[in-house]
């Protein structure tokens, strides 16, 4: 900060006075003089600086933390001494013994300047705090949730001089937060305030939101606000429990959509509806319900009350959006795919039925859809990936029961979904299951014997090692989740058991016993057990269905932009453990250098979780999303080439450079007669849409 | 409209080219050029004329239309002639046919301009529309509701260039009416959009309110909405059931509030609160669903569908509020009197337990209260009586189970509350009824043989004719209602069988057989038959207090003012058929000349219709309330000496020149050793505050 600056900013705050002190904070540079006895929290505010504080400066909150630094500071003009902050006061000392507080730390409330001070905020002290995100190549998350607390302590009513007690409350929040143009209250507030005002002994803390509604009250002092990303999959939902003052995820859980009683994919969910009268409430109720069910359960894990929960947001396909908003799907089961709306929508949580899963007051924001096929999912990935800030040209992938595909850069971004249906999530696989403790994750086949091995969830040994018995004792190896599918497709393919058109190669039976005939066609015995785990042709093929779609979707993108891709995001529920490598040997995206493709878990999630910590974040999400080209699937003939070519493996026509480069890939081998024979059969499953 | 003006306008609206001719829209005398073929609607809103349209120029509402003016117009500088609009066309033919019009009467939309025309718009095409009130010194409504109709003709959606059904909607508001900033749709508008585009063939008309919400979308045109007025009384609730666009009332009907069972007055019901946990949402389900069931019966007897009920406006002292909203009243039980608060509050009809009793999207409005013991039912009477616009001193009495008393004129209002139980309505007597037919509503006692003539609801003749019996077949003569008490009352003073004191005077026993011994007290028989109709002493004792307490506010206020009253408005359920020299007579009010004191009614209930059909006037009571002195009775030590004074008939120490002006009063009369007992109980009496 040139001194100029400095100098604007001193005659603006202080006025300085020859017996003014200087105050500099660290790290903004921030500085201006004040009069002794000024404290370090009125210092901060009168100069913009970001130092938090619920409590208002009454020693209650401890979020106003800082540290004085000690030495001399010729850059800064001045020396910083102990002394020159009052010293350690009952305040403090109460707030220290009460909720503990680091040896060197002081309450900026309590400590008033003596004499010139170097102050240093913590990241933890500041309002706007960042979530520092592990992967490098994207942007932290600036905390700035859409709700936020204020301790107040509120003027007694008085009969000759009568005033409501809310606006007995909004002058408060006027006076000692400058909160201004708050006008309204949730009825649920109005029914609970005068009991929390008298319960709290005129000391009360509101939760406004930023439009400037007061959506709930707490007697006292209260400093717990949480929020829910919500992601609503086809196949599986999941809750994030959110600190919305830290960013720190207290818990996350999951369960399988119970919807799936209604129809695997999303089209015989559709059916359903169309076909039975009120199917589409039955199916509303359903989600809502399960929803409910992993609020209280996060709840419960994180062990914080229910009522502390202010916001939701919520992402899905568009399908699983507007059943969760109570939309009759059938609109999307159909050309021209027309959503109810293509913006967020906002409405309160109890709207959604979620009365004592939330706090009364608490508001769901659901992340827009980006068309007809393309949901609030992939509006919650660019959110997390951020594709348009990147030169490279970059594919996000988020595989689901649909798989939701979005391509380009900073210049141009288009999005399609693809029907993948649910076997890359283990389901519709003889023994696919949920990643759990006991599924297959990774695997390994003998290129020569073509005896497997392989490791489950929750052991670190290999099925070959002595101690692997031991090590699965309790979970016991129950079946083959989506990464583990990938990896035993792509390993039986590079082994030469499965051909490049997907058929489990029987004359290989004479070499292994691994390979058995089952009815007509043949299946592979990856373990012998109880249950016995064998992958089966109709694994295959469903797998090949779902690579190809995924493929086809990807590749289409890939032809409009002309540009291949320089960077792949995988993401979804099944993307976090997955091998970016195998991924590529089946030819579920387009060639890449596999050291740009990443495999990153809940991108989805990652975006609800984002706008939920920042409000500023889903304006852009909105108009990042009103710029993306949306491509139908539906009706774009080369869809149709391309899922032809890529139910070959890796693919018929597509070559894979950079692949070849890491992986050995063997001859393509096709089993005869059967290569244009499977294609036909994707294209006429394809027709139907699933 | 000066020249210089409609020059300006001209020039503004149709760059004036030589071709275009004139027209001139009178009454507003706006005047403009246009080309020739412009409709006359087309004019009309390019030179800001206010004619109405629903159909946005379809042909289909009929608001458009209009009366050409033929002849010679010097004023104008023209002639207008019935050849200078286009030929009644087919569009017009239909909706004669259809829905009638009157035979001069043209569609603006369809009639388009061939020459100089002159175009009457009737006061019914208006949009903002006046509804004219019957007494002379009250102002007129302008029409301006929260929430008008809009029918639209939307995009069809489109594969390649994907939007939302509710985008599409928006686009179309724009285009087609020019509302802009439209943003939000409540959620169960998003449930029912794409049904409704669907089955209205991409017709459909939209309620939108005037903050930018879409509340309601129905298939094809739609021209009806209503709103209810809602009075919600301690003792009775009404609902006024109000076309939103004509303001015509279509039906009213009434109820006694069944929380009746919990306590006559309001302050045995916040005992019952305070003695009964939950005792707060028993009696707010009570409430609702009677409201409910008022909205039903309302709707039926209006032959309307309870869907195109679109806005309630309530109104009721602060207890009926608060209970009606949820809000525990207990704090308005005992000081200070805290409101929750004293501002409006708006909410959603459903949030209130009347889904199914009004359209998903309707709001409730509550006016505001005034204070502890002031409530929206003062602020309705102020809206209605507009003692604020006026020079006059003005007191405005809104009788109930508490009476609210507005004083003062456009320089000073002052307000209180007094707790008059609900004996001046016709309960706590002792053959008291509702006003119905059968009841007694006017008495005449002859002053020499003291006996009776009376008259009954539903019957236009006197009880001593010999007509009576026959007119009173059907009903009987079953109870006395309000304004019945009153001059039973009156006239018992009067022909001096009730002392000034309030003793019926046993030793007239021997004059009448009228007045017989009744326990240790005296009674009056007013009618032998089955059953029998008599003035108990205890009913006069119940009068008393309530009248004491009646005048004992409004003099406070006066006294406050320091001006006597120059005009009396009498309002309340009770007050329509009162007449004002019996209650002046009995010292209900204070004196005042009696061509100055008026008897409205439900003032409060037309209050609340006013703010119903015009959202300026909620902003203009806010307002006057935010200034209106509130003076809070119970600690006023005057009140309980004018209290006990006014226990004596008119009134123990306040002179009545005006009244004695009109009605010879009789010599005051006490009762030996009663007066100062009496005066002592009603203090008793008093401090329990009912």
């Amino acid at each position: 900060m040139p001194d100029s600056d400095v100098a604007a900013l001193d005659g603006e705050v202080s006025g300085a006075t020859v017996d003014d002190v200087r105050i500099v904070f660290t790290p903004s540079g921030k500085r201006g003089d004040f009069p002794e006895g000024t404290t370090v929290l009125e210092a901060a505010r009168a100069l913009g600086v970001d130092l938090d504080s619920v409590c208002g400066g009454r020693g209650i909150c401890g979020r106003c933390q800082c540290v004085q630094s000690v030495g001399e500071f010729p850059k800064f003009g001045l020396k910083s001494r102990q002394e020159n902050l009052t010293e350690f006061n009952d305040v403090e000392t109460r707030y220290k013994t009460k909720r503990g507080m680091k040896d060197d730390r002081r309450l900026g409330c309590q400590s008033r300047l003596k004499g010139d001070a170097v102050i240093d905020i913590p990241a933890e002290s500041q309002v706007h705090k960042q979530v520092v995100r592990k992967r490098a190549e994207v942007r932290d998350i600036e905390i700035d949730p859409a709700v936020r607390l204020f301790y107040i302590e509120v003027a007694e009513p008085d009969m000759h001089h009568p005033s409501g007690d809310l606006e007995r409350v909004v002058s408060a929040l006027g006076d000692q937060w400058g909160i201004t143009g708050l006008e309204r209250a949730d009825l649920p507030v109005l029914q609970g305030l005068q009991k929390a005002l008298r319960d709290g002994e005129w000391k009360v803390t509101v939760a406004v939101r930023w439009d400037n509604k007061i959506v709930h009250i707490w007697p006292g002092f209260h400093d717990r606000s949480f929020g829910a990303a919500v992601d609503i999959g086809s196949t599986t939902m999941s809750v994030h429990l959110t600190n919305l003052q830290t960013g720190e995820v207290v818990s996350s859980v999951g369960a399988m959509n119970p919807q799936i009683r209604f129809g695997e994919d999303l089209m015989s969910r559709v059916s359903y509806v169309m076909m039975n009268p009120g199917g589409d409430a039955e199916l509303t109720t359903t989600v809502r319900e399960t929803l409910g069910y992993l609020l209280t359960q996060a709840s419960l894990e994180a062990e914080i009350d229910v009522n502390d929960i202010l916001e939701l947001v919520l992402v899905g396909n568009p399908i699983m959006h507007h059943l969760m908003l109570g939309v009759d799907p059938t609109e999307l089961g159909w050309a021209p795919f027309a959503l109810t709306t293509n913006q967020p929508v906002r409405v309160r949580a109890r709207e959604l039925g979620l009365e004592g899963k939330t706090n009364p007051g608490a508001r769901a924001y659901f992340l827009p859809c980006v068309a007809g096929h393309v949901g609030a999912d992939a509006a919650a990935v660019v959110l997390s990936e951020g594709p348009q800030y990147r030169d490279e040209m970059t594919l996000v992938v988020d595989v689901g029961t649909n798989a939701e595909i979005v391509y380009g850069n900073k210049e141009r971004l288009l999005a399609c979904s693809s029907p993948t249906g649910p076997a890359l999530e283990g389901a519709q696989i003889s023994s696919g299951q949920r990643a759990a403790p006991g599924a297959i994750e990774r695997v390994r086949i003998d290129r020569e014997t073509l005896e497997p091995r392989f490791r489950v969830i929750g052991s670190d040994v290999w099925s070959d090692d002595e101690a692997f018995a031991e090590s699965v004792r309790k979970s016991g190896v129950s079946g083959i989740c989506g990464s583990g599918i990938i990896e035993v497709m792509a390993e039986l393919f590079l082994a030469g058991v499965i051909t490049a058109d997907g058929i489990i190669d029987g004359g290989l039976a004479a070499r292994s016993d691994r390979i058995v005939a089952d009815g007509r066609t043949f299946a592979y015995i990856l373990h012998r057990g109880e249950p016995e785990i064998r992958v089966t042709q109709a694994d295959v093929r469903a797998i090949q269905l779902a690579k190809a779609a995924l493929y086809a979707g990807a590749q289409l993108l890939v032809d409009k932009i002309g540009k291949a891709p320089e960077r792949v995001v995988l993401a979804g529920a099944f993307g976090s453990h997955i091998d970016t490598k195998y991924a590529m040997v089946l030819g579920l995206i387009p060639d890449c250098p596999l050291d740009k493709v990443a495999s990153v878990g809940n991108a989805a999630g990652t975006g609800a979780r984002i706008a939920l910590l920042n409000v500023k974040a889903r304006d852009e999400v909105r108009e990042t999303i009103a710029r993306i080209e949306k491509i139908e699937t539906a009706v774009e003939p080369r869809f149709q080439e391309h899922f032809v070519d890529a139910m070959a493996i890796p693919n018929k026509t597509a070559p894979f450079p950079n692949l070849q480069k890491e992986v050995a890939l063997p001859e393509p081998k096709f089993a005869e007669a059967a290569a244009s024979q499977s294609g036909a059969e994707g294209g006429r499953r394809r027709r139907r849409r699933r």
